[in-house]
């Protein structure tokens, strides 16, 4: 994912005084083990940009001002760098230490960041020293007006709330990741596999497809469009074979069989999960899959509230699957629309639908909210990829997410 | 046309005793010269089948049951022949003479049709001979409990009211014309150019560009979806040349130029035309575009009252380039939604929308009273394409309308 383009990434700026604990901040909220900065100093007042992944929010360039913090004032080559970061900032995080608290710097900042209309983020880190207590949370929030998460970075905790903030806090025109088109190069043929059931809408193709179809518009590359019984045929008659192979998950099996091994193929499924939440936070909880035990609890969760088929995927197929994939009875919970149970410790797994009613943020939400509670959470395209045994040729496009599932 | 499935044409079977008038009404109601039955009584009974296109209903199955009329009684054989036809009829007509009127013969047929509720338009023929009067139409029809057409086949009166019949009473299944599937063979494949501009709506594709990609998987071809700029790269990776290209009309010229000749070019707009109407009708309107007169009175209908944006279509753009085109002023009318105006006669063209919001039937029903009032109609897409000079290219894959525009 280091590829994703510039422009899809959200910027974070990361502002506070020496030693509040940025650094350790960043490679908490990324999991990332290399040191971005070193303990010492720099000596430069140049902000450092890192594209990383954020579990769950995905691809973000993250803007590391650890150079352009305080010595007292703000002088006037400080200024103008922190300007700088600010014309691409889509977002700020300004981090306060429980030992050193408000000082005439954050105030400063958060009011620059503020005239912009960039959306802030305050956190309190070290609340595992002495340091920290309540009053002081809310007497600093109240100097600054702004709500302050709690958090220590060295112990991992607060972490999900402020990637929560983040989510809620993003601007509107964020949350766009491409169905397809950041996996493409200008020219390139992009083949689509739309099985045409009596599940297909008369006269229409469904909305992922119609989405596909026009991201790879959008990034100058060309689709074929072609029914599972075509596609040999179709491969047949292109000269420069097709970047990728995208296929609906029914017929990923036949699919497979005619794609040569050298091209890529994966789904819809694995594209929409990725577009609409995060793959490697739902590869993950596939991964969970094999570690239930009968009896466990399961969480099948639905955005939308529609009418149930007979054999309705999350009421009848996905349980099905489940209980023949581990050899036994779990114990299944659902719920539709609104949101999510306050507890969510009770259960081993959480089962989410495709979320195509809601946001990629909203997804982006609950997905924290579950990592918040420590319970694996999967979507039914990622679930189907997995226990059909497609999701390891289906993740080749993703190296990030394949790397998960071979962990 | 004459190659398209027997399953997509209405089958209307024609019954009434020799010398009602059958096949004159028939001739009459296709304008084709060819004599279908000969004057001489048959000396089968066989009924007989004919494919050919009724403006504006487009390609039907005619089926001729000149062999079968009656001979004083239906005789066991007559019967057999009756109810074998019976079973192919998507709709009957039946043909009364204003000189012999109701007989046994029409109540009996009447009733089998009835039996087996299939529609039944009822047609009193010879209303030019001195046999007719209103008193008998109005009798003869409450004795088949059945609304009679007067008309005059030798006279061609009263044929446009007999199709707005048949149009209305046509069942409910008749009116999908395949959008492109019927000028496909398996394997074919239909490369598609969509440009994405401003008018494009934001990770979506417009519906008829969905409606088309979806009618060719139907048919067991597959497209190529392309923007302009790109269409010649893909036609290169081709091994085997498309069946045809499709272009938005926006496009039409630069695909033109991209599209090697020997590989038949359209556009969208033509295929609904086609799809939403009747192509023949339509090209028949646009050549009357020629004939307008500064000074003459054009209505421009819409289905549906859109909200209008500064360069409508239908209130600047196409009045724009009819003046143009005819090199003086014209009197325009509007109207939208619900009805067309009672009164016709005043114009001199009729420019229709594309009609996306009414169904097949509904705008057949409205070409037929536009060709009942002697006014030539067009729709936009046609239009489009004729003032542009694109039409004669795109109408290659339908010899039937390139003949009308080449008359």
């Amino acid at each position: 994912m280091q590829d994703t383009p510039k422009g899809n990434r959200l910027h974070i700026a990361m502002f506070g005084r020496r030693n509040v604990g940025k650094s350790s901040l960043i490679n908490a909220l990324t999991s990332q083990s290399i040191a971005l900065v070193s303990a010492v100093p720099g000596t430069t007042a140049d902000p450092v940009y890192k594209a990383m992944e954020m579990l769950p929010l995905g691809p973000v360039m993250m803007i590391d001002t650890a150079g352009i913090d305080d010595e007292g004032t703000l002088g006037t080559l400080r200024v103008e760098k922190t300007m700088q970061v600010l014309t691409k900032t889509d977002l700020a995080i300004l981090v306060l230490s429980a030992e050193t608290g408000v000082s005439a710097y954050e105030q400063t900042i958060a009011a620059a960041i503020r005239e912009r209309g960039i959306p802030l983020v305050g956190v309190l880190n070290k609340m595992d020293t002495a340091a920290f207590n309540q009053s002081k949370l809310e007497e600093w929030g109240k100097a600054l007006e702004l709500s302050l998460v709690p958090v220590s970075a060295v112990e991992h905790k607060g972490l999900e709330q402020v990637k929560q903030q983040i989510i809620k806090q993003a601007p509107g025109d964020w949350d766009s990741m491409p169905v397809i088109g950041d996996l493409l190069n200008p020219g390139d043929t992009v083949v689509l596999v739309v099985p045409i059931d009596l599940a297909a809408p008369k006269g229409r193709l469904i909305l992922p497809q119609v989405q596909t179809i026009r991201d790879i518009l959008d990034h100058d590359a060309y689709s074929l469009v072609v029914k599972e019984r075509e596609l040999k045929e179709a491969l047949g008659n292109l000269r420069k074979p097709p970047r990728l192979v995208v296929t609906d998950s029914q017929e990923f099996l036949k699919v497979d069989a005619d794609t040569p091994p050298e091209i890529m193929l994966t789904s819809f499924s694995i594209l929409f999960a990725r577009h609409k939440g995060d793959l490697e936070t739902l590869v993950s909880g596939a991964k969970a899959i094999d570690r239930l035990q009968p009896g466990d609890r399961v969480l099948i969760a639905e955005a939308c509230t529609h009418h149930r088929q007979a054999d309705d995927i999350g009421k009848v197929k996905i349980p099905r699957w489940l209980r023949q994939r581990i050899g036994g009875e779990l114990e299944f919970n659902w719920v539709s629309g609104g949101e999510f149970p306050a507890d969510l410790s009770s259960y081993k797994l959480i089962v989410h639908c495709g979320s195509c009613m809601l946001t990629r943020r909203e997804m982006l939400y609950r997905l924290s909210v579950a990592r918040q509670a420590n319970v694996p959470i999967v979507n039914y395209g990622v679930l189907i990829a997995w226990v059909h045994g497609i999701l390891p040729r289906a993740l080749l496009p993703f190296p990030a997410a394949r790397s998960i599932l071979e962990d």
